[in-house]
């Protein structure tokens, strides 16, 4: 059974304000809830209208009805398994392998496919700017599906990050150096800037190298996107 | 000035089948209206609340009311100057260089991504089974920029149009060979799946090779999606 204040606290899980303040978020469909039970991130509860849905997760699970499930809800049409959990605990970067930052990443569905990314290439370290999006925002979530489980999220000054990181920077920039012949050490760190204005000046001023892609079309003044950026400079980096 | 039965029209568009039956579709926005006014396409009209953002495009401009222009759009938040034009005549697919191939692409986010994609890498043919999503869907066109205007976009028969291009096909598959190592030709067709079930059965029984990109991290059972995918893929096709 579920109680009205706890549907109360569920439901204040929508803002950024109430997910750092009680340290935990919600996420929603069955595929993403059975994901983050496999990655070892502590549970609060897992609230379903049907308990037949997740097999063996019986500890966790907490029958509601339709009525309760939409008021705690985020999407228009909800999901029947609704999962809540704590905020994992702050990480250390690694520096040994490449790190991907992000400066002022603002459209949800661009950090969902940044940290999906991540997850695909192997990056696990992804340092945002505390202006990015926050990747606990439902509609971040539904665009990451399971990978934030995988991938070590986290929001600092990327200015004194980058600083004291020790590691060769290198920046994405409409204008930057072709990729392709670019000499890639095997660790390092990869900015990525925000969708209308690219990187900051400031963040540009700590950028070793200014890479970019380059483009076969008639030249026009607009870039990529950043996620579709995103996947091919990981992929250069990688492959 | 407009007339209602103008404002009628245009507001009609926002369905496929009125774009289909007048053989007009609209765009708003200054940026891209502005690119599709270069592109050379038809058009049919400007309505704009201040006439003195289109600069030297006088003739075509027709000054509306706020409350005109919010009848007419279909965002939310209508953006000051919104284009109508017709759809390019049909084209026929130049096969001296690669083409795209969509199999049932349902979100017009992803189609939008995937014609920028396509400009940014020079693919100037686009191939559209007929259920994929309408390139003129003003959800796609935003997503597009200006970029339809320099993308040929065709819908048909997507297993006859394979059959018949005498071109060496190749889909993007989860579990295809790694595009790594593939031998590329210089020409041929790329084809990517839906959202949810990747390619058809029907359309897999004609690609001549299967394609996939290499995962690096713990391998899961997602894939990337379909457009992050394209943007890899094009750029090994172009590097």
């Amino acid at each position: 059974m579920v109680v009205k204040n706890q549907i109360k606290l569920i439901k204040s899980l929508h803002q950024k304000k109430y997910r750092n303040l009680h340290g935990l978020f919600l996420v929603e469909g069955v595929k993403t809830v059975e994901e983050l039970l496999d990655s070892g991130l502590r549970v609060y509860g897992i609230f379903t209208t049907d308990v037949s849905i997740l097999k063996g997760r019986g500890d966790y699970q907490v029958l509601i009805s339709e009525s309760e499930l939409k008021q705690m809800s985020s999407l228009k049409n909800p999901n029947t398994v609704l999962g809540v959990f704590y905020k994992p605990e702050t990480w250390k970067v690694d520096f040994k392998d490449w790190v991907v930052a992000l400066d002022n990443v603002s459209d949800p569905g661009n950090l969902g496919t940044i940290i999906r990314l991540c997850d695909w290439f192997g990056i696990s370290h992804l340092v945002c700017s505390k202006d990015t999006v926050d990747c606990y925002n439902p509609k971040v979530l539904q665009a990451t599906m399971g990978s934030i489980a995988r991938v070590h999220v986290g929001y600092m000054d990327l200015s004194q990050f980058l600083r004291e990181s020790g590691q060769q920077v290198f920046g994405a920039f409409m204008d930057g150096q072709s990729i392709y012949g670019a000499k890639l050490p095997s660790s390092g760190i990869l900015v990525m800037g925000n969708e209308a204005h690219g990187i900051s000046e400031e963040i540009r001023a700590l950028c070793h190298k200014k890479i970019g892609i380059p483009q076969f079309g008639k030249l026009t003044a607009e870039s990529l996107n950043v996620a579709t950026a995103t996947a091919v400079l990981l992929n250069e980096l990688r492959r």
